[in-house]
């Protein structure tokens, strides 16, 4: 890979780009974004060695699509028409239902790869991207069969020099699973953090007597409305699904609780403290 | 303080132990738990010096209560009645108002001092005992005025020693409080670890899906149910109330969703962005 053109140069495009440096000799990374300081931040951080062009696209051997949901379903049948024959594109998007969809009958499908690395932090923008973001972080490729096996490969092993490891799932499986263990957290974290500065007008307050608990519990809710607002549109169904079981969850504690029940308050944290197990193959 | 005696010789009762050591020359620690297996622990980490009993008591300069809290209410009354005059007795538990009036009319109130560090981590027991737990966290005292001048200063300066910001607060007021920036957070990650573990049945999905973000948000999942039990069950109206209010911020989330009102989605993110500056004073 000589030529690779970031769409999207924030946290994750930019991390990438940072990587594809590091381990990629003699790489030129092209970047482009709708927002021009992002751009002049990009290039003066050394993300990007040069701004790019829609209309060279077709110079790049990699096209990366790290844009908000729903602008990468509207910009990927775009950047299709205009690429060569040997370019690839991948995307990063959380999720992978509606990006495949609207590709599904592109007679450049072959040539596209929807991957989503599980990685991110809660800050956004170029100034946010580090080097070995994706390093030991599993990256879901969806619907591999439809993409060409020689573009796919160099992708695929480019995926694992970064240090990621891959996982292999139908769009629709990831959207199910992903709405669990990521985007009900967020909704979660947002909902959380309203609950407190609704109640806490004095600030004072929580400065003085929230610890970390609080804290890691809340952190996501520094995210970014912008990426998120399309994330919950497009994968909305399991998204409400999520929500409505993690809400009879609370009305059942609420209610064993105003039951003075605490033996069935007891139980429920019980059988879920096993979650230590399971966060142990993930920190 | 010559001698100080522990009881509970857990994360908050050890750590608060192994940091008396570093910062009083020649301080004597002995401990007092019902779990056999604890002392031995805390007597080989180099927790305590030597395993107390109740009925020397009266020997201990200072006495810190560090159980779950309703095993403190049953104790702190008779442990009054065996300590000596010039002897303090601290609690450190997380609710405030029931220690408070159970010894409302005690003959010996005035040496009660009740305490809260927010501090600890999830995990439990002499082993999760650490040194500097307390270093930058704030201490909520309660009700200073019922204590004697001369035994609260000494604690009070020692806390400042280990380097906690001290704030004092009405019983009532920390409980209010405390159940929105600490108690509900623990529910809300005890439920969402609830949520996705019912769902995800196959645990090789969550392993390899989950992210940094649910760890997060999960992590207070892992804390131990028979110190949390308790709490809940204290400080009762409170974390219904707070819960109910949660329970209304999902439910207009989830509506607006419903409703493809993805503006007002994007709406309740952006308003509560605002954590990030307050989070700051935490972190």
């Amino acid at each position: 890979m000589k030529q690779v053109c970031i769409i999207g140069v924030g946290l994750i495009g930019g991390s990438f780009a940072l990587d594809l440096k590091q381990y990629i000799n003699g790489v030129r990374v092209l970047g482009i974004d709708q927002n021009e300081a992002h751009l002049t931040d990009a290039l003066e951080l050394g993300i990007i060695d040069q701004i790019g062009t829609f209309d060279r696209l077709m110079d790049a051997d990699l096209v990366v699509l790290a844009i908000p949901v729903n602008a990468a379903i509207k910009v990927l049948p775009q950047v299709l028409e205009l690429i060569a024959d040997h370019t690839v594109v991948i995307d990063m998007g959380s999720t992978k239902e509606a990006i495949c969809e609207v590709v599904s009958s592109h007679p450049r499908r072959a040539q596209f790869l929807a991957t989503h690395p599980i990685a991110g932090t809660e800050f956004s923008g170029p100034s946010a991207a580090i080097t070995g973001l994706f390093k030991n972080k599993t990256n879901i490729i969806c619907e591999l069969d439809k993409t060409t096996t020689a573009l796919s490969e160099p992708v695929l092993e480019l995926f694992k020099t970064l240090g990621m490891h891959l996982r292999f799932m139908p769009a629709k499986d990831h959207d199910k699973h992903i709405a669990y263990v990521s985007h009900l957290s967020h909704i979660s974290s947002f909902m959380l953090g309203k609950t407190v500065i609704e109640k806490e007008k004095n600030e004072r307050d929580i400065f003085d007597m929230a610890g970390s608990g609080f804290e890691s519990t809340v952190r996501l809710a520094k995210s970014s409305p912008a990426m998120w607002t399309p994330i919950f549109e497009q994968n909305k169904a399991n998204v409400i699904e999520t929500l409505t079981e993690y809400i009879q969850n609370l009305n059942q504690f609420k209610s064993y609780m105003e039951n003075d029940d605490f033996e069935a308050v007891y139980n429920e944290m019980k059988n879920t403290n096993h979650i230590k197990q399971i966060l142990k193959g993930i920190a």
